[in-house]
C-alpha cells in the first residue's frame, strides 16, 4: 500500500481516467477515488464494472474534498471543465491533467485556477488504439513515461507529490519545458499519428476502386498504421489543433525528406535509399537499447488485467 | 505428411526462405530441400542450425533434380540468380520466387526460364522487421495471404501445385494479375514502408538538436514506425527501384491527402480532421473483421517457433 492522495477526483472516464483507477487500485494509491463523466452512458457503464469508487453526476460533487484532481478530457474541453469545477476546489489541492498538449492546457487551465490551489500539468506517453470507461487496464503505465510540466513559480511539494504518484501507477516520470514538450511530443507521437491517419485515408480511397482489397491483403506495415489509426478522434483533432505550430514545423521537415526520397525513386538512385534505410535501422536499435520497446513478438504488451 | 514437391531448392537463405523450410519441416511438404545462400557466412550459418537438408557451396548444385525452385533473393538480383541457374533446371520443374514486386521480376527472369520449365510467379504478404537466416520461424505464414502471378498460358497444373505447397506451408492464395498486384502492394505494403522510414529520419535529424529524447520518449506512435523501418534495407531498395511507377502514383495520392489535412490543421478546421479520423477509425475495424488482425494486445502474434 502506497497512499499518495487520500482523495482522487477523475474528470473524464475514458483509457487514460479508467486505466489510472485501475493502476491506482492495485497499489493503494489513493483512499477514495471519485469519477465523473459528461454522459450519462459513460457514467452507467462505470457503475456497472465498478470503475471509482463513487461515480458522480456532476463535476462539483466529484471534486469535493478531492486532494487530487485529474483533468482527463479532450485537450479541446480542459479549459471549460477547469471552470467547472474551480468554485469546488479544497485548498491546498493540485489540479493535473493528462493531455497530450501543454502549452494550449496551460494557457486556458491555469489561468482559472484558485489562489492556494496548485496545477501540475502532467503528460503520461501511454495508451492503445481503443477508448471509453471499458478500455482501461492497470498495467498502461507500466515502465512508461509520465512528462510532468511544472508551472513557473509553482509549489515544489505538490510537483514531487504528484511524481511519487505517478511512479506509483507504474510510470517513471521526467520533468520537461512546456514549448520543449509540445515539439518532442509532435515527432514521437502527433506526427506519426497524422501520417497514419492519412495512408489509411488513402487506402480507403484506393478501396472503392478495388474492391475491399485492400483490407483484405493488407501486410504488415498497413495493419500497424491502421491500428495507430483507430484511435479516438476526438483526442486527436484537439492534439492537432493545439499543438498547431509544433505540428506543422514537424510536418514541414517530413515532407522535405519524402521528396528527397520520391526523388530517388524517381531518378533510381538505389544508393540514397539504401543509406537512408540502413540509417533507421540504426535508430531502431537506439530504441530497443533505451528500454522503450522490445524484440519480442508481442512488443511486450501484456494482457489486459484488472 | 503432405508431400507436395520431393526436392525443393531454396535460393537465398533469409527471413523468407528460412522460415519457408521450418514450415515445410512442420508438415513434411518437401522431401528434401537444399538452399543456397551467395554468402559464406550465410551458409555456415545456416549449417550450424540446420537449416535445410543440405546446403550447398553453388547455386548450380542446388538447384540439380529440383522439382521447385524458389528465387528468395533481393527483387534486384532476381534476373542475374535465374540466370546462374537456368543451365541446370530439370524439364518439368517449377521456379517460382517470394518478391514483393512482381512486373519487374517477370520482366526480368521469365525470359531466362527454359522451355519445358514452369515460371509461376508467387509473393507471400508475410514479414517481420528481422532479417537473415536465423530470423525464420515455422509459423510466418499461418493464415497470411500468398498471392499467385501466373503467367499467360502457363501451365494450370503447375499453378495449381504451387497453390497447394502454399496452402500447406499455411497461407491463403489467391490469384491476381500482374500490374494490379504492383498497385495493391504499393498502397498496402511499399509506401507504408516507406512513409515509416521517412518520419524515422525525421526524427533522427531532430534527435540531434534534442539528446536523444525523441528515443528516450518513442511513444507507441513512433515505436511501430521504427518496427516497420527497421526491415531489410536492400529489399525495400529494390522494392522501391523495381515498382516505381505505382509507388510514385500512390505517393502522390498521399501528399494530396495529407496537405488536405495540415490545410485543416492551420485553418483550425476540426470538423474536417475530426470527420478524417472517424472514417480511418472505421477501416481499421474492416482491417479486424476481415481476420487480417486482431484485437488481442499482441496483435495475434505467435512466439518463434521451430
Amino acid at each position: 500500500m502506497t497512499q499518495i492522495y487520500p482523495k482522487v477526483a477523475l474528470i473524464g472516464l475514458g483509457l487514460i481516467a479508467s486505466s489510472m483507477f485501475w493502476a491506482m487500485k492495485r497499489r493503494g494509491v489513493a483512499g477514495h477515488v471519485s469519477g465523473y463523466a459528461r454522459s450519462q452512458e459513460t457514467r452507467d457503464t462505470a457503475r456497472r464494472i465498478g470503475l471509482c469508487d463513487t461515480v458522480c453526476d456532476s463535476a462539483a460533487e466529484a471534486v469535493t474534498e478531492a486532494d487530487l484532481i485529474v483533468l482527463a478530457v479532450p485537450v479541446g474541453v480542459m479549459g471549460k471543465v477547469a471552470a467547472q469545477i474551480a468554485p469546488y476546489l479544497k485548498p491546498g489541492a493540485t489540479v493535473t491533467d493528462v493531455g497530450s498538449v501543454k502549452a494550449s492546457v496551460v494557457g486556458m487551465v491555469a489561468p482559472l485556477i484558485p489562489e492556494g490551489v496548485h496545477f501540475v500539468p502532467a503528460h503520461p506517453m501511454a495508451g492503445t488504439e481503443h477508448s471509453g470507461p471499458e478500455s482501461g487496464f492497470a498495467t498502461l503505465f507500466d515502465n512508461r513515461w509520465c512528462l510532468i510540466v511544472p508551472q513557473d513559480g509553482g509549489d515544489e511539494a505538490a510537483v514531487e507529490r504528484l511524481e511519487s504518484f505517478w511512479q506509483a501507477l507504474g510510470s517513471n516520470t521526467e520533468r520537461m519545458e512546456l514549448e520543449h514538450h509540445d515539439l518532442v511530443c509532435a515527432v514521437v507521437s502527433h506526427i506519426p499519428h497524422l501520417i497514419a491517419y492519412t495512408m489509411v485515408g488513402v487506402a480507403d480511397d484506393l478501396r472503392r476502386v478495388s474492391d475491399q482489397e485492400v483490407i483484405k491483403f493488407s501486410a504488415a506495415g498497413f495493419r500497424d498504421f491502421t491500428r495507430i489509426a483507430a484511435s479516438d478522434p476526438t483526442m486527436w483533432r484537439d492534439v492537432f489543433l493545439t499543438n498547431k505550430d509544433a505540428t506543422l514545423e514537424i510536418l514541414g521537415r517530413f515532407t522535405e525528406e519524402l521528396f528527397a526520397l520520391q526523388r530517388a525513386i524517381r531518378t533510381g538512385d538505389g544508393e540514397q535509399l539504401f543509406d537512408y534505410f540502413t540509417r533507421t535501422r540504426a535508430i531502431r536499435r537506439g530504441i530497443i537499447d533505451a528500454g522503450q520497446d522490445t524484440e519480442a513478438p508481442d512488443f511486450g504488451r501484456t494482457k489486459i488485467e484488472r
